[in-house]
């Protein structure tokens, strides 16, 4: 049973300590916010935590094994740094840190101190996305063609970060966990609609070796919410579709092929079958809560890896990057040397 | 009654031939098409016509006032000058020419000779689009801020032709339509899974002037059908979805504010009623037709007239010219200039 | 080639006479009915087809050997007795008659002539009840417990039958096939909400022996388009969603289970996957006219044969007596022995 | 402020303990359950409240004005005529009482006793409901045609009642709600298949004076979940669909009239535009809660009332006769005199 410490106890937090009590693998120990009202609430829901309001008092306290931090991203490096100083483990929410030099600094730490360094990229453990990430690995969608995403709604808009690193990073960490290689460049244009406002609608394409492309389109001032993500392979092509309540993931049997002869060029499809596996229901901050028990006791390095962190903190630079020069492609091996 | 010929009878041409002839305002007299089998299947069902092989027959009937042009691509400038030279009107397929110079020289012959030159750009007689149009030119969504659209499919793989020129140009035609400005500049990538095929994928991003934006999406191997435009404006957004068969159009009274006091930066949301207007049933070509007629009899311009023709050539060559830039904006001024 | 005559040429006959010509089993010989309109119409659709006002003139023709029936239902058994007299083979619309005694006539002469009477059930030869069909006779649904069927639009009104003989029949026809066994009893409640028409809403149990239940929803005056059927059986249950361009038949690997223990009985679910299989693209017309043509070769009986014609009138009886009835259950059994 | 106590903390009981918690109208003074952990769990979300396994404690508690019962069916009676006779208000389960007598019995003792007797039909409450009843009394929808709804999912199988008894009560709720009259008579026709339980499917007819009818199909054994109803009315007609996020009440402007001439008897349509108004987003419990605190207070009758309990209760007892008779018409009159 690893002794936890939640640090932010807003939005996300008491989703994360519920977890954590209901998990079978964890305790929730200390529960850390500077607002009163947040700890009141968390007192409420967990009364066999201590209820702190700084950090340190979580961080000195020996029952602490490991802290999950749920704070604004701006705070995330600070807070994952000094956690790891104190010799815990850290889950911290996504994107990671602000900045790639951020991201690394907090790899080097928890590898020099062997602590594990875990992101919450929740969708990753999701049933529809493992089952997703089996159908890849099995090779049942053959070479992957594409990823093409539209994640819109209307609101929440965010204050503090714009509409990329709100939505897109849900993307990037799909992405990354799906496809076991870095993109080699992404070209993004955004645009706010709302007078002082970051960024709420954007567009992106992310270039792999190989030819496969991913299409990202994520915007906050849409009239309807839509969670589709069409993945193209040259077996099997599916259909993500968030916003059903079954079927999830839909597998398509179709494709083209050429018929390859010299004068008479012809494509021919193929129609075939299409099934939806039933998906397990199991909560996905549960899977992932017990992946990161797992790593801990077993020192070896969880699914979402701070590794992953990081490479997802370098998409989202790298597309912040395009955005100011106005869609230009912007290399990520380059700002990989940079970095 | 406008005496028209129609130049090819293969897949499109026997459209626009029954069209024609159901229109009250036209009548086929002459159906031009090479093939033996083209002419045998067009005088079964216009038995009236006279049915030649060659296109000068039908140039030289007196009859004939106006040619319907259905051919491949890199047919059209030849065709459509040849009958603007024998002092006929011109209904030219889309895209009206394979380049903007071809395009320019159209529309200056038609011009010179005080004939009719338009562009079959059939989605904008769909009674979907004339209601979205209705609904922008009476200010309904206030200021316009993206049109997003997805037009994916398993098939047709086109031969001499890639996506871009086949799917994204009905969305060129759409957008000249409707928003009475050119863009400033395009960004496009393309890829091709097929071997020895056209790329059968893009995404582009257009901008204009004043911070609009569009994003198309446009893909031959996808495993589902999906026809789906979003348009957002500062008073209303609209959801076009084509595959539905009725509530085609959706209009919601959503958007979000700022309430741009200095140190609380808020958003407010509008979360009205939505409602899908009943649409007329008429066919699209039958309205383009009598537009046509109208056009002709008055002297005055078409909706879809060649300049239209024009400008979505200039946008589908700035396409495909950032497509070989791997997505770097080209600027439509300067491609402007050069042509 | 089988010759065959088109008798009535208003809303349906011009799909079978066309459905005919293209068959490659059948060549449209005569095309009657008493509209010069309509047999103008069909001049220019079948110019090799001999045009008459006379149903006689049709019958006395050696070169017809077969004569397609789509007329009113009031005039079904005057036409299909007159074609079996004159040692034509039949297809008659549905419903096959007015009467059960009508039906029995038909049925008889047909036998004594050694002549096929065929009724055009189509729903039995689209590709998606060709698959249940299938997954019927091979037990893939386990046993049958229910066929449950909305199909409701807005009109069209008939004006010499109700909603029941329009739409119900269908559904009838469907069951007629798949079930292989005639149902015990029916209730039928129906109502007529337009002043002077038929009944336009009806809702329709009919009841099998061993517990098999099918209940029918039609209606002539809802707001939206819908065409849905759920069957389900002891292993596998189908969602068959007629308003789908594509995945119509989805089948669902879902039931319950009762684990029998005497003192706590208790229901078990089983939620496994759905699949939808690839649907052919064959019109139903063309596989039902070379069931017919087949038929009439072999001299064996049709997939939809006079008995089953029969069977269907037999049902649409009970049902208006029910409805008669305000509701009550009419046997068939006693219908059959009174008949 | 009401003091209330909670009766049964199993499945719906947290709901209702919560909801009086959060509705600033209740205060939640004694939870009553015979099972150690249901009071353990509810001493965790309610730590003010007196846990008591005994219902007589309860009701012995001065603090406690009014209690809410949330336990199996065959209880209610008893637990809520021995509340009223302790002198509580009532707000009691659907379905009230398992019989019509009990029913009148309880309805007898609230009002002799002037206290509040109040039915959970929890719909009655939503959004989605109270807009379609706003429509239905300003006459927006016309005169009432018919109420069909399709209620169907797999699971839960309830262990004491069957799935009229489970599943019809919501409509039978919502009818009593909208129509503002009883019915005249109802058919039944249920089935079970699975062994050993209550019958999972049943199929209703109601019929109402003026020729108003509604059609509930309701099933435990559907592969997939279906919450719909169409409702008609001379001027306008309804589809609400509850599995629907938003956009649950569309209202379409559709309908058919008669030209009423003799001999030309023709109907005509009129399909206008559909509209989809944005719905609270309160939550119904809340609504309810308040409802019920009203008319506590002013002594005046709820809009769920134990007389609308009463008419629902008739109806279930109505429709269960009904399947006894194998789907013969009960009439409710008679019932109601027998009563």
């Amino acid at each position: 049973m690893i002794g936890v410490g939640i640090i932010g106890y807003g939005y996300w937090g008491p989703n994360l300590a519920r977890a954590a009590a209901e998990s079978g693998v964890a305790s929730v120990q200390v529960i850390a916010d500077p607002s009163p009202q947040a700890r009141q609430r968390a007192a409420l829901r967990h009364p066999a935590a201590k209820l702190v309001s700084d950090v340190d008092q979580m961080l000195s306290d020996k029952t602490v094994d490991a802290v999950l931090i749920a704070t604004p991203v701006h705070t995330h490096f600070a807070l994952a740094m000094a956690a790891l100083k104190a010799g815990k483990h850290v889950l911290v929410e996504k994107p990671m840190t602000e900045t790639v030099a951020q991201a690394h600094e907090l790899v080097e730490e928890a590898a020099r101190r062997n602590l594990t360094l875990m992101v919450d990229h929740t969708f990753v453990y999701t049933p529809a996305i493992r089952q997703v990430s089996e159908l890849v690995q099995q090779g049942e969608l053959g070479d992957l063609y594409y990823y093409d995403s539209t994640r819109v709604n209307l609101g929440l808009f965010q204050r503090d970060v714009n509409v990329i690193w709100d939505l897109a990073v849900h993307d990037f960490a799909i992405m990354d966990h799906l496809f076991g290689q870095a993109p080699v460049a992404i070209s993004a244009c955004a645009a706010s609609f709302v007078a002082g406002s970051p960024e709420n609608m954007a567009h992106l394409t992310i270039h792999y070796d190989g030819g496969m492309m991913a299409n990202l389109n994520v915007n906050w001032l849409a009239p309807v919410k839509i969670r589709q993500t069409l993945i193209g392979g040259s077996r099997k092509m599916v259909v993500y579709d968030d916003m059903q309540t079954s079927e999830k993931i839909k597998i398509y049997d179709r494709g083209a092929t050429s018929n390859d002869k010299p004068y008479e060029h012809l494509v021919s499809y193929r129609i075939g079958d299409m099934y939806a596996p039933a998906l397990s229901s199991k909560e996905a901050l549960q899977t992932e809560l017990q992946e990161f028990a797992r790593a801990i006791e077993s020192g070896t390095a969880p699914l979402t890896d701070g590794l992953g962190g990081l490479r997802v903190v370098e998409m989202l630079a790298a597309a912040s990057r395009s955005c100011r020069l106005r869609g230009h492609p912007v290399d990520l091996v380059t700002l990989k040397e940079a970095s």
